[in-house]
């Protein structure tokens, strides 16, 4: 039936997303998927960037369309795909993501035990069952157990097109002009080599300037201090209700899923055994978060209500950030004055005042090299190409720390 | 205390705006300016162009950028303003749409009994008690009481910062390029002459162009038959949401603020009477409207499971569009048919067959003219003006008309 | 031989054109086609908008470029295409435009008596005995002989890839954001229905826009007084130059290939006597018209001295544009006035002294129509199928009158 | 006089460039200016990437833009200048690159042996003797004897309005993104502290990104081999015309002012010495290397006909490049080759074989540094401030060797 098949704007690449595959349709119909339309991509990132409103499903949607592309330059230059393949490429990189939970990574691991990449593929089984197993080669892909390696690298790696996608688009929502890259023709200069992914040699630069882009970005986005703050009062609230659960209080939330998930802390386990789990999580999203909020920030409870009003009303506290550790001393003071400033009692305190660290380094030796591939047939490891980007260059970590603390105490 | 001085950085305009009052940046931090981040610009826009998840704060920010470029063009061109002036339209353009509900336009008049100029009114007067009776000259140019009557027009015309904002904001969220407009230069052709805002004769083209790219982007974007659809399955869910009510139902929602306003016709006089009746809506924004939808979706009652659920699931209803009205025996035919679809009583059927009118202008005769001032000092309406869009052309009115109806019987 | 595939960079596009097809390679390297290099889109444009110095080579290249998409679309919308027509089409495109002289438009007669297609089909021929008969295919779509209508639709008429890259390209380099077109949504919109190309219903807005925009760039750039006033300074100085050679004088190009042009008055028929006149007439662009002006700009007639300074150095006679014809008189008293400005002959005068017409109409019907194509399957001209642009705004022309006079005299 | 106010489109900036002083407009006019719209930018580079066609004139106005912008930052944050300063600051800025030949970098010292700079002064001096002096404080600025350092550095430092022009606008024009810098982010972020141009903190991240991207752009751009290869043949063909003029042979060229250069040496003190020798310089541009070329294309000498064609028609020579010198056994061998394909003299084969070095290194220690003031009031070279771009890797200067050679012999 092509009568399914289907365009769909997308500002970051000035153009069209065009579905072709009935399942894929189908895939971004289903609810499971629909839900990342309330679930934004950068959390609180828009605190600081008003723009960055944008979702995880726009991101899936962008990188589903990237992942077309560069299928079609592979094969183009003689890389042979079945269809069964190319449809599994697609799907894993569309799901990739689909196990987020609330503001993304913010929620991670406060509401369930687990990294989203483990939930994803639970919604990635559970999809698999209702496809009737269409999507097995899409997971075993997303799991690198599929024998063309190269195939996984599109879809997780140090090149990958959810990353190519999503520093395109978030310096796009962002209006963070530095972290623009030649996706492009990073695109066309990809290849494929023994089964790895490779670049061209010609894209050596392309490659180096996508590198320090996302390390700008790093710093100039996703780690910005006021982002950084609203992440630590997030944090901090929900430890809070969890607490406050505990004790029986139901958080104006009673028989909601978000409160089931707070008052649990449910394992991998659990939704293996409770089938019924994922289904709960996947009515949660970013909507009940910022509700929960409202609603917290005129509760009983000082903590929590002081932390809540604080997000919800952007008086967010204040942030140090250093090069090396805050002195212990400084952080037990600023408690001291928090207990006072608020009213609360020692050991509430804390929730006031938090220290950290922020750490990123431009590239991982852990992690699957980027290897460009010379004309004379060689490949060698980005490291080792780039004139410029040499392993001392690529190996740096950079660590910074911060303090967040109340700021009327600054 | 220069130590407020902000910038802002806006993907839109390619850069920053700069904040420099104490007050404007103070009116920014207020509850109810924030709320603004928490309601999108577009309603339900996102349904089609998933990157249209811009929010009313966005858009404000923005027309405060222009809000200021054009004051400032116009004291190059010798326009004299005082320091109070120009904070007052500033401030004017800032509040301009703060009276918003959830989902902008979508939700007007389904809260409160009100238009939302009216609603933003309220807010302004309050924002102005609160502070000191600083937003007095924002509140007289917002209401056209201002003896410089221009500065009004900057505010609200045909050519207004507002508009300005909104074509150029929507065009670069949702990708539809079609509505780029040459915003800088219409700002740097601004003049006034006899207090009336103009145009020089040199930005007649941009004129003719941004009147031509606002129509398209109506028929576009904001007429959208798959928006037009969420918006009609929104009025029909809250409609049963508010007879559900009547009948004792407390929707999920007991105690919150939403609920209240489900649950009651406040009219303008309630708010006059009733101060913290204000505080109370601007609880209200899209995240209620999300929460109670997802709740809704598994609701008891057929119609608003059924209607909620096609909402947050994205299982939109079919809409046709015609250029004449639909014969009332098809609605009639869809309405039993619907019956029968969704098992529910006749008159219950009506809130799955809709069918309205879609209509727009490309400039209204009877609003403020947008004029052109000729080298020669004579001024002229843009219909005179223009060698092309003449008023035979700006006169014409589109009328469309739409049904929608359950997309199983399409 | 894949290894003439080649990627092109363009910055119009974001991105690349990918060239597959060795014949096309080759044509692009051939000296006829590199001479594109040196000729600039728009002529004495750059004198208004200083970006745009753009060229036919980078027009051409570009064509082809969205020619490839276009065909991919119809393909994909089930269109069939031989490979001889898909290449037939690219050629036709690539080279429907080879036969501009310098500056464009600007010299079309002045060198040789004939239209710019004319030459164009000299060089295709050229070119077809060069390439031993491959173009055959392309000079019978170029010149509407190939069976298939719709491709040469796609090389000529209202809505073909020439005008979608000029307008796109030419905003592009000017900066006038008006003439922005929605071009990956028109030809995503694009189809064949009866051998003719159509639009998708879906598309209609996309053409609205893109009728509106072409009008804004005539008279935005195309039409602009300052390039205007530039062109008829040319055209004097080359009728000087024309007239001073009859007389013997050899213009200090005594054996260049302008010097032939500018001596004789070469017809097609003299083209196709002499074959060797096109290789010649290959050799002339605007670098040769750009030295022969800063030449004559101290040459030893007044007047061809004089026209040509003001070319060179940008002092430029004065202009206006009126609604109706300007009175003879008027002329004729800037004439008498020249006369004594620059100290010669009275016939010497009306060279300093023009009056023209400046013409543009939104859509030609008397050229192809644009068809759109509705989903019950019918077909209507733009202007029944458009709620507003109807047969009244499309046919109406736009007539405006100059004249040109030394600026001395303003 | 006002009514000189002026605006220029500039498709860079997204706008305009607003002209406000009546010598900035005159200087303009002026046809020593005017002639650098006969000079490309970037030379050969439009034989890779084909928009590449922009103007000397460009890059001077939209760096006198930035200049405009970057006073105006400084002003808001408390630096004092006065009217002569700003208007100083201007001029140097837009006359900085008036000493350019054609071709911009590629012919310099090929016509006089001097560099570009000396030129410049050159002409700067005589515009100053022709506006009575008004150009004396731009000069003293341009050549850093003006008592505010800072002025100096905002015409010429390793972070000036050129480079950060040049940066954004070659970007643009060839459609290299990597290129693209947040030029607006840095002019922000200037400040002035102890006579020194130096970068808020903030705007660390911006200035790394700035520093990456100019060296990408040399890398992809700059020091292209295909450019490489075009600059070579041009070196090669005006050797060689100098060679055959002390021969006698008038190239074509009897006198025009180009062949006066090719036949001389003439050295900054001839200039002085004959006030006329600049004017004669001024008349030569990128149109009379053109049509020189094309002349010599069919020049009866051998080496000057096959240098000229293959630039005319870009039949480039072959390029290699390397990490290390090539062996000179491979440059002798490939001139033997040359000198029977070509049927040439053996010491003319070297014509056809050059061997030479690429350098760029990120950033100079030799040259101004780039410093950052911290919110604590220190200040920091930018090589200290950076957490990622130390001074290992800001030293780190990349040197590449290339042998060009003829097509035929690769």
């Amino acid at each position: 039936m092509t009568n399914k098949r289907k365009i769909i704007n997308d500002p970051v690449y000035d153009g069209f997303l065009t579905i072709e595959d009935d399942i894929v349709f189908d895939i971004i119909s289903h609810p499971y998927f629909q839900r990342l339309r309330r679930i934004k991509q950068l959390g609180f990132t828009h605190l600081v960037y008003p723009g960055a409103m944008h979702t995880r499903l726009s991101h899936a949607l962008g990188a589903l369309n990237l992942m077309n592309r560069a299928l079609e330059v592979l094969q183009v230059k003689g890389v042979e795909l079945t269809r069964d393949e190319v449809l599994g490429a697609r799907i894993a990189i569309l799901l990739h993501d689909i196990g987020h939970g609330p503001y993304s990574h913010t929620s991670e691991f406060m509401l369930a035990d687990m990294r989203h990449e483990a939930c994803s593929r639970l919604f990635m089984e559970r999809l698999n069952e209702e496809f009737g197993g269409s999507i097995a080669t899409a997971i075993s892909i997303f799991e690198n157990r599929h024998p063309k390696h190269f195939l996984h690298q599109l879809v997780s790696s140090q090149l990958d097109m959810d990353r190519l996608d999503y520093l395109g688009r978030d310096s796009f929502f962002t209006g963070v002009s530095e972290g623009i890259v030649g996706t492009d023709r990073i695109i066309n200069m990809l290849n494929v080599r023994d089964d790895q992914l490779v670049i061209d040699e010609k894209g050596i630069y392309s490659v180096e300037k996508f590198i320090i882009s996302r390390r700008l970005m790093y710093w100039q986005v996703y780690l910005h201090k006021t982002v950084v703050a609203a992440d630590t009062l997030l944090f901090g609230a929900l430890r809070r209700a969890r607490r406050l659960a505990e004790g029986g209080d139901t958080l104006g939330l009673a028989g909601t899923p978000l409160f089931d998930f707070l008052s649990h802390h449910y394992s991998e386990q659990d939704f293996r055994s409770d089938p019924s789990l994922i289904d709960r999580f996947a009515l949660i999203d970013d909507s009940d978060m910022a509700c929960a909020l409202k609603g917290w920030s005129r509760h009983s409870d000082t903590v929590l209500r002081t932390l809540s009003d604080q997000i919800v009303n952007r008086r967010l506290c204040a942030v140090r950030v250093a090069n090396r550790p805050f002195d212990p001393e400084a952080a037990s003071t600023f408690r001291t004055q928090s207990q006072l400033l608020y009213n609360v009692a020692a050991d509430e305190s804390e929730y006031f005042v938090t220290t950290g660290v922020l750490r990123n380094h431009a590239y991982d030796y852990n992690d699957q090299e980027i290897r460009v591939l010379f004309k004379d047939g060689s490949c060698r490891d980005i490291g080792e190409a780039s004139d410029q980007l040499d392993r001392h260059f690529l190996e740096k970590q950079v660590t910074k720390y911060y303090i967040c603390f109340p700021k009327e105490l600054r």
